[in-house]
């Protein structure tokens, strides 16, 4: 049986605490302790974990052989290249780093100092996402041409620094990074063609809360992600409505709703019969290509079950840590979905069509 | 009081039977008579018509002041410039041409003769578009950043002509020029600076049956066009989804569903306020950008009620032919409809966005 990883956290914030709950009791893994800038930030951090004054002092703690850096996006670049150089193993929050810059910076100095580096992109193991992937991996609805993924919030406004561009704040960082990813290792081998998008300040002043992204990727798919912050409906339990996939393709399509997934895949039973006449009637009168279907066209299935969840990260974090598999997240899949947010940011402004691939 | 109006269709398919249907008993319009090339297609004409052997017999009567040209797409031009030569006033069915250049020599043949020209695009009559329409007029949303005008089918496959694209087959053609001429039509006076399109043929074997297209308006809106025609989900009245709007703004977000529309303006009570400290926490737990809307946060209003009709078109018409208003559709309009389904096709060929004004 191999040791315990020993990870310490920097930056108690909101992912901070999540890595916190997550690793307090987790086979494989001890929590030594967290780090925070910020004293008041330590108060509540669990006992029995170490509470360091400063970051030199976790980077000096021989107990520790992984940092998880959970500190405002800003920070991501000199804290990884703090923590290789003082030989620790590295989990970076996300979005990895603010520029490719900040990127080859970082990657330098793992390289130099022969450490582990990767990034918790833990949404790979949402059930939602697994969902539509399952969808999509079973080849059921034939050739697929369009994926979306689709987030809405009621809040309009950001919290914390996640308002403020210097640190790294807006949406397209905090969820965009997220959405990106799960599309990208959706189709892995796939070249991205071409990126158009949208992005917005709705309602903060600084930061992007708006975004409609359209990817085509060389499988035959386009993918469309889009995501608010202020974009309403109360159609979901009469109140609003939050998260979707629909994935269409010739022989169906399928919708997954939420972050627990509840949706159908949906086919004809019979298709409306090519006929090269003038006016095709029919009992109903004449043929016309939308109208409500007669009964029994519409035929649903289950969705397939997944069963993943956060900690899946963690688990085959162990794994890569002991050499038994590569790391779930690789550094140059973090670094093309970091291209492709410069490449949406370009699209944004320029109102053109940005050719990735 | 002003004359009938003196009609005659040529085409006895789907659209020539609604002309019809719609102008067999209308105030200020007196419907001639009807030809087809096809005689079976006459057999069910109304009594009381005439039933023209041959367009050059209904070109010939001096009866006949209006035609209306309700034959497939690629016979528009040709009829156009006949009908125009025999000093007939022009009523042409959509999409108007099959090319800029068509329509340049329908102009040219309308000019020389002196003779009137307009287009069938009721679609702006539609009570759903004129529910979007009224709720983006009022300003009620605030600064409205994104409309998504969208139409789903089960059906698959089209019918009769529609799969020819030697004939103008296809969804852009059919249904298309309706969506995007409904959006256009919404911003009179801005200009579209960018189109990025996916169009796809996903059933069909020849035309087009899925798009899904970006236009960047410099009044700040970017709108979504998509159309499917097998694209499902047993959503609506448990069975399947058709037409939607969704206007979003920074004041609210309106839906609109269904060709007789339901839906909501939705707003938020109060939004999440900005806050620069490191990690807000409210009674709920840490403040958040997603999640379930606490109760009485998501509140709702009714549409604006609309009334409108596809008459009313003919209505307009029969104003503007007395010369009491301008038409209700111009060429220059109808143009840049057709110059945009160009840049949506390139677009789609290309992967790449099309500079548009």
């Amino acid at each position: 049986m191999a040791q315990d990883i020993r990870i310490a956290i920097i930056g108690h914030g909101f992912m901070g605490h999540e890595h916190e709950k997550m690793l307090s009791d987790f086979p494989g893994i001890k929590l030594v302790g967290i780090s925070d800038r910020d004293p008041k930030q330590l108060e509540d951090v669990k006992e029995g974990l170490k509470r360091y004054s400063s970051n030199e002092e976790l980077f000096a703690d021989p107990e520790v052989d992984v940092v998880i850096i959970a500190a405002n996006n800003n920070q991501h670049r000199d804290l990884v290249v703090q923590a290789a150089n003082a030989k620790k193993d590295i989990i970076c929050e996300k979005p990895v780093a603010m520029s490719l810059k900040e990127l080859d910076e970082m990657e330098e100095a793992v390289k130099k100092n022969g450490v582990k580096f990767t990034v918790h992109q833990q949404r790979r193991f949402d059930p939602d996402f697994r969902t539509a992937k399952a969808v999509y991996d079973s080849g059921t609805l034939g050739d697929v041409y369009s994926i979306k993924n689709q987030l809405y919030g009621f809040n309009g406004n950001m919290h914390d620094w996640h308002v403020f561009v210097e640190e790294g704040g807006g949406m397209l960082y905090d969820w965009g990074v997220h959405l990106l990813d799960q599309v990208c290792f959706m189709f892995p081998g796939a070249k991205l063609k071409s990126v158009y998008a949208d992005i917005r300040n709705v309602i903060n002043k600084e930061v992007d809360d708006y975004f409609n992204i359209m990817l085509r990727f060389d499988n035959n798919v386009t993918a469309n992600i889009e995501l608010g912050t202020y974009y309403l409906a109360d159609k979901v339990q009469d109140k609003w409505f939050e998260r979707h996939w629909f994935v269409a393709g010739n022989k169906g399509t399928a919708y997954v709703d939420g972050f627990f997934p509840e949706g159908k895949i949906v086919r004809t039973t019979h298709l409306l019969t090519n006929v090269g006449g003038k006016r095709t009637m029919t009992a109903a009168g004449p043929t016309r290509s939308f109208g409500p279907a007669p009964d029994g066209t519409i035929v649903t299935e289950p969705l397939p079950q997944v069963n993943t969840e956060h900690k899946n990260y963690f688990e085959h974090y162990i794994k890569a840590y002991h050499g038994e598999e590569e790391f779930y997240v690789k550094i140059p899949e973090v670094r093309r979905v970091l291209r492709l947010m410069d490449a949406v940011r370009e699209s944004g402004r320029t109102g053109k069509s940005i050719d990735f691939e």
